[in-house]
């Protein structure tokens, strides 16, 4: 896309700090550092999110991930924990439409990065769970 | 292993909502639902974290995860966004040692998950990202 941040990066029209790259995939330095350390592992193919992969693509992405993700852990000895993030839609923390992970790995409860998940199990019987859950396999089949 | 909830989920010792299931691959509502259809993908192998994946598990674990996407999008008309996330460590987050991938569909900015992430980029001068990026280049090729 000719206009898309992360293509220019991977066809090299905007520099960065690149870890890894191979014929599917690149990993460079978020320019933010969340934490140091705070890498982008992206496809080369334009997608702009999670719905847009197909299984080859997604295969290919996340092979690599395991590997990114240990080399980073192992890059410096205070890093305790590593989030890997997936951001979809504006409104969900998506500021660029090329697909990226985030891998940032995590220093301390008081670093860069953190994240609040709602405990709602008490508002849901079963019922409600499995209306949810008939909703989203209606889906996965249609 | 024997005393892991989602081992025992999978074995169907403990009952789940499932959504999706396969030889690899399970796929259950979580039961804190951050959100309406907050979704957890696991694989069927034990694996603790991201640094215990090889390659081919993370194929097949991850090749699931844009269909099942896609199901979870589809399956409610409010939903504006997806946060996919992947916690690694107690620091991360992460409370099952048990690999898990969720998906949290978002429907605004005041549902039940959030992330911040510092914007450091002002912090870091060319010799610092030089420096990260090499000891991360230094661990993968180790």
């Amino acid at each position: 896309m000719n206009d898309c941040v992360f293509c220019k990066i991977i066809d090299g029209q905007i520099p960065s700090y690149t870890i890894y790259e191979d014929e599917y995939v690149k990993a460079f330095l978020d320019i933010s550092q969340a934490t140091p350390g705070h890498t982008l592992v992206i496809p080369k193919k334009h997608v702009a999110n999670i719905y847009e992969y197909d299984e080859e693509l997604a295969e290919k992405v996340f092979s690599r991930i395991p590997k990114i993700a240990r080399a980073i852990q192992q890059s410096a000895p205070d890093i305790l924990g590593m989030n890997i993030v997936n951001n979809n839609g504006e409104l969900a923390y998506q500021s660029v439409f090329h697909s990226h992970f985030h891998l940032i790995p995590r220093y301390s409860n008081k670093d860069g990065f953190s994240m609040t998940f709602q405990d709602n199990s008490e508002k849901y019987n079963q019922e409600a769970f499995e209306q949810i859950k008939n909703k989203i396999i209606n889906s996965l089949e249609a």
